[in-house]
C-alpha cells in the first residue's frame, strides 16, 4: 500500500522520544529506512544519513514517512511548507498524526496537481463491531505498561521475531500508527471512536489456530489519566492468555502528567489482572519486559535480576536482550 | 447548546415506551417542556399542552426537540415535512437519532435559508483536548455501575434535583444522548475518539467553587467488555471525590452479553477505587444507587437495608424512593 523505501521525516521534534515512530520504522523496518529530514531546532537522530527531498528521489526513495508524533497532532506552518516541497520534489507522503494530511487543502491540491499520494494511516478503514466479548479460539499476548512509551510495541514486534525463529506461529498485531506503517495493517485505536474501540480488538485478534499467538500492540497505560480508557479496551477486547508488565525504571513521572508517579509492577499486576480476569479467567502475568535504555550494563542486568526474583517471573530488556525469557514464559503456558 | 425552552416531538410514537426521551427531559426539565407536538396515531402522551409550531413560538419555544425513536431507522417522509415546518415556523431542532438531520439535505437547505440551527447530539460539536490530569477546583461525583443500563443517569439527575432543593450548588453533566436533551449541553461520549474521551470528560467538569459538585452521568461498566473502555475516561477524566455504586439486582446477565455476569458490590467497589485513587488519593464510594423497578415494594425496601447494612454505606432507589440519603453522603463529606 505505501511504496518503499522511506525518508523519515523528524521535523522538530523536541526529543527523541517524539520521534519514535521513526525510531519504530528504523529498528525493525531498516531495509526501508533510507534517510532522515530534519528542520532546525530538531532534537531527534536516527543516525541516518541526512537527506533533502531531491537527494532522497535521486536515491530511490518512493515516500517521507512523518516520523514524529505531536502531542494531541498538529501540522504548524513550517511542516506544512516542507510537505509541499517534499510532494513538489516526486515524494508520497505517509503519516500517523491526528491532523489528517488530507484535511490540508494545499497538500491535498499538490499531491493532485504532482500526481502524488497521501497517506493518512490513522484513519479506520473499516466500520468495526461493537464487542460481542464471546471466546474466541487462539492464543494472545498483550503487554501493558506502568506508563505511555515505555516499549509495548517493541516487546510486541521482539517477540514476533523470537517465536517466528523457532518456529511458533505468531501475529504481530498494530494497534497504533507506527506498527500499521512498519506492517501495513493493522487498527489505529486511539482514533477509533470510543463505542467501538473493544470491537476493534476483537476484529483485529479473530478465531485463529489453538497454537497461533496474537502478539497484540499495548497502547497507554491503565495509569495514565490522558489515554487509560484505549487500554482498557485493549483488555476486555483482547481477550489475554498473556500480560506482559512493561516498565521504564528511570521516568520521574508519568509521561505528560507531571502531578503523576508511575505505578509498581505489583500494583500494574494486581490492576491488570482483576480486568483481564473479567474477559478471561485464566490470564497470568508470564513476564515483564524492562525499557533499560537509559541504565547502564551492569545497572540493566541489575535491575532484572532484582525484579524477576522479586515478582516471580521472567525479566528482560527484549530490545537489549532479546525476547527469549518471554517467548520461554509463553512456550511453558 | 441548545436554545430552551422546548416544543417535544412525539410524532408517530407506537408507544410510550418509544417517547422516553421526551419523558426524560419532561420528568427532569419540567421548566423547558412547553408543550407537545404529536402527529396522527401517536400513542404517546407526556400531559402537555397540545401545539403547533406557530403556537410554540408565540409560547416562547426555541427548540423542537425530537423525543421519539424512530421507525425503521431513517427519518420518514411524514416526519421530514413536519420537521421542514418546525424549521419555516422559526424553530430549531435538537435530536438524538442515529440517522442526523444533518444528512437530510432538505432540512439543512431549510435550516440555512431560515438561518436555524440543526443539532445532532449523537456527534461531538467540539474538538476536545487530551486530559492533562491537572487537579481542578471544586467537586465531582460519578456514578459506575455493575452493568450498563442500570440507572446512573437517573441517579446523577435524581441528586442535582435533591441538591438543588437543599441549597447546595450542584450541576449534571451530561455524557450521553438523552442527558444532553434534557439538559441543552454535554458530551456525547461514546462518540468522542478514543484518545480525547477522558479530555471530553475534564472539558464538560471544568474548575468550580470549592463547594460544587458535578453530578457527572456514567457510561457503560468497568465490567462490561464492549464498554469499559468509556467508563474508564469518566473516572480518570473526572477525577471523582464521590463515586456511588449503581445496581439492578434482577440482571440474569451483562446487558448484549450472556456470557458474562455481573460483579458483586464488593467487587465493583475495590476495583473502582483503585483505579479512581490514580486522579484522586481521597476519592470514596459513599453511596449505593438500585434500580428496583423489578423488585415489589417488601423486596426493594429489604434489598436496600440488607445492601446498606452489608456495605457499610447508604443505599436507595433514588428514582422511586428519592435521592435523599445519597445526598446526605455528599453532604457529610
Amino acid at each position: 500500500m505505501i511504496k518503499t523505501p522511506y525518508l523519515l521525516f523528524l521535523g522538530d521534534a523536541p526529543d527523541a522520544l517524539a520521534a519514535k515512530v521513526a525510531q519504530g520504522i528504523k529498528d525493525w523496518r531498516p531495509e526501508y529506512s533510507i534517510g532522515q529530514f530534519r528542520m532546525e531546532n530538531c532534537n531527534a537522530d536516527m543516525n541516518l544519513p541526512d537527506m533533502d527531498f531531491d537527494a532522497a528521489v535521486a536515491a530511490g526513495v518512493k515516500t517521507l514517512v512523518i516520523g514524529v508524533a505531536n502531542r494531541g497532532g498538529y501540522i504548524s506552518a513550517e511542516w506544512q511548507a516542507e510537505l509541499v516541497r517534499a510532494l513538489r520534489a516526486g515524494l508520497d507522503i505517509a503519516s500517523g498524526l491526528h491532523n489528517l494530511l488530507c484535511d490540508v487543502p494545499e497538500l491535498v491540491s499538490v499531491a493532485q496537481e504532482e500526481g502524488r499520494e497521501l497517506h493518512d494511516v490513522r484513519v479506520p478503514s473499516v466500520e468495526y463491531p461493537i464487542a460481542s466479548g464471546v471466546k474466541r479460539t487462539g492464543k494472545r499476548c498483550l503487554a501493558v505498561g506502568t506508563d505511555c512509551s515505555v516499549g509495548k510495541m517493541y516487546t510486541a514486534l521482539a517477540m514476533e521475531k523470537e517465536m517466528l525463529a523457532r518456529g511458533m506461529k505468531a501475529t504481530f498485531r498494530s494497534t497504533g500508527q507506527t506498527g500499521i506503517l512498519i506492517t501495513g495493517d493493522g487498527v489505529p485505536l486511539d482514533a477509533v471512536v470510543a463505542d467501538f474501540m473493544a470491537g476493534a480488538v476483537e476484529y483485529l485478534t479473530p478465531d485463529n489456530d489453538a497454537d497461533h499467538w496474537d502478539l497484540i500492540e499495548g497502547q497507554g497505560s491503565l495509569y495514565h489519566a490522558s489515554y487509560s480508557g484505549v487500554t482498557m479496551a485493549l483488555v476486555h477486547g483482547g481477550q489475554p492468555d498473556a500480560l506482559i508488565l512493561a516498565h521504564e525504571p528511570t521516568r520521574k513521572h508519568m509521561r505528560g502528567l507531571p502531578d503523576y508517579q508511575q505505578p509498581s509492577l505489583e500494583e500494574l499486576r494486581d490492576t491488570a489482572l482483576i480486568l483481564a480476569r473479567v474477559v478471561n479467567p485464566d490470564v497470568k502475568v508470564v513476564g515483564i519486559s524492562v525499557n533499560t535504555q537509559h541504565m547502564s550494563e551492569d545497572e540493566a542486568t541489575t535491575y532484572l535480576e532484582d525484579t524477576a526474583a522479586r515478582m516471580g517471573i521472567p525479566a528482560t530488556d527484549p530490545f537489549r536482550y532479546g525476547a527469549g525469557p518471554l517467548v520461554d514464559a509463553l512456550e511453558a503456558m
